[in-house]
């Protein structure tokens, strides 16, 4: 009988996969830079906002002018102008003058604070009575209160989000290196699998994974290439796998659960020059018929046919395959996709191996539950039903009822 | 002096917001409905897989004929033949017969449970010794394990995730109805603000809200449309509204730091036929200065100037605003972008209004600390700096070091 001959853990293939490089980079508009990785530090070439600005609507003054004003004994100052938006006010303030000022305006010179209107009186045309001190640059952003010239504001290996798209913005910056966005061919193979398009007959079922897996990609930045469904034989799965590799990073062929045809599709990955076998088999749970062969930067993945397993082994490897592509700082970013809560019942786990298991959320008194849903991997359902996923440790042999566990979602 | 002279709560703005309708539908292939909001039930017209199938390579057999097998005294079976995956098996089994199956094969007739190999012993050609009972149903996936037919597998309302395309290929619906995706036009204004291609002059800024909001569109799955940047006359503005209204679902006009400039927004929404004015002005900080018009389904608003509070009036009311157009079935649905964590220091807000604070995440011996950004919201490196923002309750004075706070992920 053939079995698995090169079991990996997960922590082996992790190893396996810190050496892959990020793709190259290129230009793009900020505008379409959202959740793309920057691929260069970002520097400031200028001081922002550049100029002093009023952070409300008041009056511009020297602030020691202000000193011991009070309700009983205001301040009085002339109103020498009106700063205009977007504008260099055309006067300078001397002793004893002030200038209306709009939220945003530029302080006129030799004003260094702002009165806010609220602690203001008008008197007769041209004079206020300020009835409260304000101290030095009191309502005021300083020219380089936002972005210091030299300074880098955006650090290579971010996910790029709305507010780093707006300093960008702030800074005149229209376009930014990103780096490229990981292609990824999707095969799916079997010969009891049918396009979706087809009546399957009794034995036979629809192409989940290719629709699993592309759903993945996407969600995760990648751009899927369906190469839809390969004849489980050894010319058909290499002539896909070829194609696969000649368009893609990664090839995901997934199927063939039976162990001949991972035998055919071990043989097409090998029969390619430059490959190297990782692994034939991975200790974890659902997933374990997992082959993984790389080939310099790209990898070749022997996913398992049942939809709940190829998609663990997604989460697991391939999402950390793709940040490193991506150029991510953090590749073992985890994201804010996860909760910490309450087991609701005991788990078993085999030791010797990483088991993932399915679980659903709900609510009980303020308190969020996580009940295990059992079944087995062949079944989507029970993927559809989950909320996520609960890893339970190699060295550990069961989770109990009340434990707090870590929940990815999914 | 102007003032805002309908303030409203926050709780006002979401009561206004309720009655607003999901978008229409339309039918699009699954591959390209990952994060789209179904629209309609989906139930399943079959039974699924629709036959009996094996989760284990292994001899399918009568489980019966197992019973009180063991090493010592196994059952011996003759191999009537082999099932071929994807094909119906042309024979049925008799006592004491069985034949090999591959995982995913379907059973012979006759047969209820499926031996793994491991507990086997081929002996001469055509025979073998099983040497463990199994049980009726064993490693055996049922004609309706997965789905079954006339069962609602997905609800109206959800977001598509990669499993629940994955059930839609499984049943052979390549196509679903979906809801339209918002669109949002974006409109700046404000004398100050200048295009980022162009060098602003000492007082002028570069239009950032454009980017920030664009990206946080494209987050929410809402597509912007960029009609740049508006001059702060009465005409200029209402000819930007105009051309909003007609191409989008909300229209966003930041800027107008000022009163001056708020008042003009306003009479350019109010020139509108069928408008009705719900705020003018919020009690949330940062963000006061905001303006809120509904026009039937459609909704106006004059966001603040200061990139920060525009940011936070979008994540507060606009998210909710969109998921109500995307057909979301639960759009309070905060999602997975938050943690709890404890505050590493105390934390003044002022009675009687929402308070809003950016902070930022960081580690100390395994704990999470949430550290408040102090800093104007007028100041994007604010926002670039934070890691996400913590509400602070209409009622509450302030927060203290070591309370527990929710931090939404930003």
């Amino acid at each position: 009988m053939h079995t698995f001959f090169k079991v990996k853990t997960a922590e082996e293939i992790f190893d396996s996969l810190r050496d892959i490089e990020p793709l190259g980079s290129k230009s793009v508009p900020i505008r379409s830079a959202f959740n793309r990785v920057l691929a260069r530090d970002i520097e400031s070439s200028e001081d922002l906002p550049g100029f002093q600005r009023s952070t409300v609507d008041g009056y511009a003054l020297a602030a020691r002018d202000t000193f011991g004003a009070s309700e009983g004994l205001p301040a009085l100052f002339s109103i020498v102008g009106e700063v205009r938006m977007g504008e260099i006010p055309p006067f300078r303030l001397k002793r004893g003058e002030c200038a209306l000022i709009p939220t945003g305006g530029m302080l006129p010179e030799e004003a260094d604070a702002v009165a806010m209107v609220e602690y203001s009186q008008r008197l007769e045309e041209g004079v206020v009575e300020i009835t409260r001190p304000v101290s030095p640059l009191e309502n005021v952003i300083r020219p380089d209160d936002d972005v210091k010239r030299g300074q880098v504001i955006l650090q290579k290996g971010i996910l790029l989000r709305p507010q780093d798209l707006g300093i960008l913005a702030c800074l005149g910056i229209s376009h930014v290196e990103v780096f490229e966005r990981p292609k990824a061919a999707i095969i799916s193979t079997g010969e009891e699998i049918v396009d979706i398009s087809q009546k399957p007959r009794a034995g036979q079922v629809r192409d989940i994974n290719s629709y699993t897996l592309g759903g993945l990609c996407i969600k995760e930045g990648v751009e899927p290439i369906y190469l839809g469904i390969a004849g489980d034989t050894f010319e058909d799965l290499k002539s896909h796998v070829e194609r696969a590799i000649s368009q893609a990073d990664a090839v995901l062929l997934s199927g063939g659960s039976s162990i001949g045809v991972k035998d055919l599709t071990l043989d097409a990955f090998l029969s390619f020059e430059g490959v190297e076998l990782v692994a034939h088999g991975v200790s974890i749970s659902p997933g374990k018929p997992t082959i993984f062969v790389k080939k310099g930067n790209k990898t070749l993945w022997g996913l398992p046919g049942h939809p709940v397993s190829a998609m663990i082994i997604f989460d697991v490897f391939l999402r950390y395959l793709f940040n490193k592509l991506k150029g991510l700082s953090d590749p073992d970013e985890e994201g804010s996709h996860f909760m910490e809560a309450e087991l609701d019942r005991n788990v078993e786990s085999v030791s010797g191996r990483e088991d993932y298991i399915r679980v659903k959320l709900s609510r009980r008194e303020g308190q969020v539950l996580v009940t295990p849903i059992l079944g087995k991997s062949g079944l989507i359902s029970t993927m559809v039903e989950a909320d996520g996923i609960v890893r339970i440790d190699m060295n550990t042999e069961g989770l109990y009822r009340g434990d707090k566990v870590k929940v990815r979602l999914f």
